[in-house]
């Protein structure tokens, strides 16, 4: 499985060097971001692409100044609706109808069930929306490696200053993770040699045997 | 992109034809969920696996009686940490200074960091628990793809009954999401031959020039 094998190559690089990736390599990890799975295809989150340098140098001190912010090639933030929207709820329902070639009344029963989903509080739909954005992010990182492209996951930064930066309120969307895309550095790399941390099979998953047995 | 083709094959079927997954395919699948990326490699949640058939019906009426969760070959219950306890922390700890072959001395400031952020309430953590256990939900779904086997990510169903089925909360887990595998039964799928509904790369992703523009 080329999967297995690009999981393997990858980990969090802390440093990267400054040369740009490809363009048709971005394309396809954003055509990978793009199609991934989402719940009822509601794809409830969009995602920034920011290749400005001086736009990067602005994010570096709301990212802790981790230099992979300026050293990426291109760095992109998930970010998930802040709320569920009836226009959103609209602008999904024409979309769906547009690409399966069906009409609108047709999707009544749908558009009610999301409608109704959007009466869940404003923090919960955010909540579920981060999760499905999370989905993506995690194709995204698989589609980098399997390109051999660097991708460094990032979740510890100042959101609120982010979302500011980025005038993101107005777009009706929270930043959740950042994502720098770019190549390794690899002399100055200490993580790039050390074994991966994960448990071993049998500590992180549950077989049916022992869950009967202990029931 | 091998994983671009796979990501276009891959559609939530709703009807499984029963057969069994080759264990070899289902190995790769878990291994991909084993590696895939997790914020510091904490792994903050655990995998059910299931593939015996009694249970599988038990299960069946707390997932609203969708039958893929019978037909199905396996049947995965992805879930989250219910809190970080010190317990899990030490454990971590012990992990990475194995893996790593460092002392349990020289990790002791990541120790503390996690420690730390164990304070946090639990429900904070159980929700950022959840978005990593997405990651290594969307991998496991990219990696049955890659495999050409059928794996629909199913939420809609009842958590809390799921979790004392499985006696989940005696293990300080909370259940997520369900992913059973198998394979589509074609001529009852309705759902194979519509396109996916997704938004247009110019509606999903958001450029600097429209950020900066707007700001």
């Amino acid at each position: 499985m080329e999967l297995l094998n690009a999981l393997e190559w990858r980990y969090a690089s802390k440093k990267m060097n400054g040369k740009r990736v490809p363009e048709d390599k971005v394309e396809k990890i954003m055509e990978a971001i793009r199609i991934a799975p989402s719940s009822i295809g509601l794809q409830s989150y969009s995602v920034i692409v920011i290749a400005d340098p001086e736009l990067k140098n602005q994010i570096l001190p709301v990212a802790n100044n981790q230099l992979q912010i300026v050293d990426s090639s291109h760095l992109l933030v998930f970010a998930a609706w802040d709320k569920i929207t009836t226009e959103r709820v609209e602008d999904y329902i024409s979309l769906n109808a547009e690409k399966r070639k069906v009409s609108l009344e047709s999707l009544d029963g749908l558009k009610s069930k999301l409608l109704n989903i959007s009466k869940r509080s404003d923090e919960e739909n955010f909540e579920l929306a981060a999760r499905q954005a999370y989905i993506a992010f995690a194709t995204g990182i698989a589609a980098a490696a399997e390109e051999r492209v660097d991708a460094t996951p990032m979740e510890g930064f100042n959101n609120v200053a982010l979302d500011e930066l980025l005038n993101l309120k107005d777009k009706g969307l929270r930043s959740l993770t950042l994502l720098p895309l770019g190549y390794r550095e690899k002399e100055k790399n200490w993580l790039v040699n050390l074994p991966k941390v994960r448990r071993e099979k049998e500590n992180l998953f549950i077989t049916e045997k022992v869950l009967l047995d202990k029931n």
